[in-house]
């Protein structure tokens, strides 16, 4: 017994050496990366985004929206029932003591539960945050685990289409400034889906779940959408066949006069209010001058579940930039088609879900997908080769000789003061010609140059990089010299 | 049996029927609210944010840093180790199978753990972002569990006290440029404490949990600090009495002076290089112009286990605002002193924890509390009465009569397209009264009005909504007339 004892001690003693080895050396053992589906932005890729987003704000403001923000996460029952299929997707917090909270998983639903919260009835808002859906990420095609989503709403009850069309109008405009290509924005109606679907002899009940499957319709075959119908979904077989006909037709004008008169469809109400408000956008986007990239497409479906009027999608079309961004993929992923960059509809009932009385605040808004318009951004500047600078520096103070090191703090204080943006390495003794390097890497355009000469003149060597001339500025004038290069008004 | 089976039966339907309404009546009954300790930020707020925002970024810019963004969540193994007491407050997500991940809880560990990954060893850099912390939340002093940091950091092997002097600097340069009154920047060093401990007799196991104690002084009684040391943390009596003597001290160059002469704390190496810092740094601070405004605070330890040097905090000194501020809280707050808006210090061995060789790269930065910020401004807004604008928007396209929808419309395009800051009314046929009322109540100073007569006579009846003067402009002119009565150049 003792000797037995003994031996498990032994093991004993040699486990806990055994763990005190592994966490010795897990000290320094790090796994080195980001959470699965996300990444970091390095200064270049921040430069890039910024532009992006002053393009898309300016447009927003353009359009008169003011700006809300919502906490990142929102309590579980806030989100629950709002996602179909895609709740699945959503990232949970641990129950920690205290409420159950998850990450929201878009902007919409936020936005709603404010409405509802606040008892506002009218509103036109931009909200730009990130967004989080535990989906398989893609990401050298910019699909993330984390990623932006810059919305735009309009809330209110108003007469019918004019907000839509300005929805669609903006969608136009961001596309257009951004200078990604030419691109084309799909628009249906869920209305007209829903009156296809019960022409077509769909039960009530699968509206939803054959939506879901139309949605695949960009980057699946119509006969693998239609076994999906019908082997996963039990819908008959010549339900499906109508339904295949409708969701393949795509147009103009021409098109919504046409399927007014479809003996079948003009025949369902819902059908019918879906058509009419669809001429009358193109209608209004016809004064907007927009209907040249604007398609009526009966595939486009939509996944998400809040919506219930026209819904739209812009998607970029195959140009010299995205053939290269294709190869890039890997092979699994080149079958599939351009994929989309913005989107959005109507959604009249998600504030009302939120409401104690149910009170409703229609509701039609868009989104910009940001992630895959940075990785064509960021293609577009690395082909170019042009030089991003990632700081807006002015001007590098710097000495001459040794033992300038307080003069140099003086300097610089006096102009941060004064509002230039200026910097200086930071030694007590640096050379000249380090001086003037860290200049040409950077791109700082000017060199405030000390010396001991310079100090007894009172004045400063301003260098210009690029050119090499060199002038004697007096103190006095040296922020207005400087403001004067940067073409600031001083 | 029969009969009981039935009775159990009975109450089984009984519970379904409950709970079946039950979840009916729960389907309208969400608790209309946002997480503990977050909050939303309505536009008025956000216009507020985004001022405090663009001084802080451009006070950023003007020392020449870069920006970078990290996820909203780490791995959990990146932050583990590295908030000593305070990781307790960490918000971990649902393990949903894959990764553990958890919420980071302030920038300098992404930060930390961002130049490990990329083996960068040179960078000047500014991150804005939001953190979480599982604390007790008080939102009326702004303190959330969702809040944003303004972080500012230099890495980089560099002379001694240059980067920490514009650290300094640039805590003064905000807390100057927004306005917020007058404040006072403790500094300290960590080697100091340490050395301080020592010559006290703390055992070196118990310097970091001493210094926990320290940190509190700011909110807590020196006798209350001392029960806690001796009490919890079992010091000697003697030692916190001494200790106590040294942490009370606060001064300027004098007392750095002093201390360097201190029989007991110049004997020892730690606090003798810390001493030297100090010294250093209040020359450097000198030439800045700052040491008005700068204390060498003893008893300054800051939270946070990774800081190895110099550490700093700002706090907003009692002022008008201050009183009011104060007033509003309840009563258990009511007590608690000033609170700080800003803080960083020197922590070399963070990015060395993240590196499986443990390269060192030296780090020094600062971290602005945003929401203290907002709070105060918000009131200060509040008690000024000022108009807090919450669009640009420069005209509203109008309608003097009915039936000239398309007419706005096409106008208010071309507006758009031009890079005009436009908005309409969303009716077919709005009275012009409403028009302008709208103006009024959104601040909106032009309107441009089109009916009948103006549009056979080519021209655009503009009003100023303060003056309400009205010129005829014509359609062809228009967009430079808007440009030039908004300032703009055209």
């Amino acid at each position: 017994m003792a000797s037995g004892s003994g031996v498990v001690e032994e093991v004993a003693k040699l486990i806990e050496v055994k763990a005190q080895r592994q966490s010795d050396e897990g000290k320094h053992k790090f796994v080195l990366k980001t959470p699965k589906g996300t990444r970091d932005y390095n200064p270049k890729q921040m430069a890039i985004r910024e532009k992006v987003f002053s393009t898309i704000i300016g447009c927003f403001k353009r359009h008169g929206a003011e700006t809300i923000d919502t906490p990142v996460f929102e309590l579980k029952e806030t989100l629950t029932g709002k996602y179909g299929e895609d709740s699945k997707l959503i990232y949970d917090l641990k129950d920690q003591g205290g409420e159950l909270l998850s990450l929201r998983y878009d902007l919409t639903v936020p936005f709603a539960r404010y409405l509802a919260m606040n008892k506002i009835t009218n509103i036109k808002r931009y909200h730009i945050a990130k967004v989080y859906r535990r989906d398989n990420p893609a990401m050298t095609r910019g699909r993330y685990r984390e990623f932006y989503q810059c919305d735009f709403d309009i809330a209110g009850k108003y007469d019918p289409m004019i907000p839509d069309a300005e929805c669609v109008k903006i969608m136009h405009e961001i596309l257009t400034d951004l200078q990604l290509g030419d691109f084309l924005i799909k628009v249906n109606d869920r209305r007209i889906l829903d009156g296809i679907f019960a022409v077509c002899g769909v039960p009530d009940s699968k509206f939803r779940t054959i939506c879901s499957s139309v949605d695949k319709l960009d980057k699946t075959l119509w006969e693998d959408v239609k076994n999906e119908m019908v082997g996963e979904k039990g819908l008959a077989p010549e339900a499906a066949d109508q339904i295949g006909e409708y969701v393949r037709l795509n147009g103009g004008m021409a098109l919504v006069e046409q399927l007014l008169q479809d003996p079948q469809l003009s025949q369902n109400k819902l059908a019918l209010e879906g058509l009419e408000d669809i001429k009358m956008l193109f209608q209004y986007l016809r004064l907007f001058g927009v209907t040249d990239h604007v398609s009526f497409d009966l595939s486009l479906a939509r996944g998400l579940d809040y919506y219930t009027g026209v819904i739209y999608e812009a998607v970029l079309l195959q140009n010299q930039g995205e053939v290269q961004f294709q190869q890039q993929n890997d092979h699994a992923e080149e079958s599939v088609g351009v994929g989309s960059v913005a989107g959005g509809g109507r959604y009249d009932e998600l504030v009302g879900m939120f409401d104690a009385k149910g009170r409703k605040v229609p509701c039609v808004g868009l989104s910009i997908g940001i992630e895959r318009i940075f990785s064509l951004m960021e293609q577009k500047v690395q082909a170019s080769e042009e030089k991003v600078r990632t700081t807006e520096t002015q001007v590098l103070v710097a000495a001459a000789q040794k033992r300038l090191l307080e003069e140099r703090l003086k300097l610089i204080s006096e102009l941060w003061d004064s509002g230039i943006q200026a910097e200086m390495l930071y030694k007590k003794n640096p050379k000249l010609l380090n001086q003037l390097q860290y200049c040409e890497e950077t791109g700082i355009p000017l060199v405030a140059i000390i010396g001991e000469q310079e100090l007894k003149d009172g004045v400063v060597k301003l260098r210009v990089v690029s050119t090499r001339e060199e002038v004697d500025v007096s103190r006095r004038n040296l922020v207005e010299e400087i403001k004067k290069r940067s073409g600031q008004s001083s």
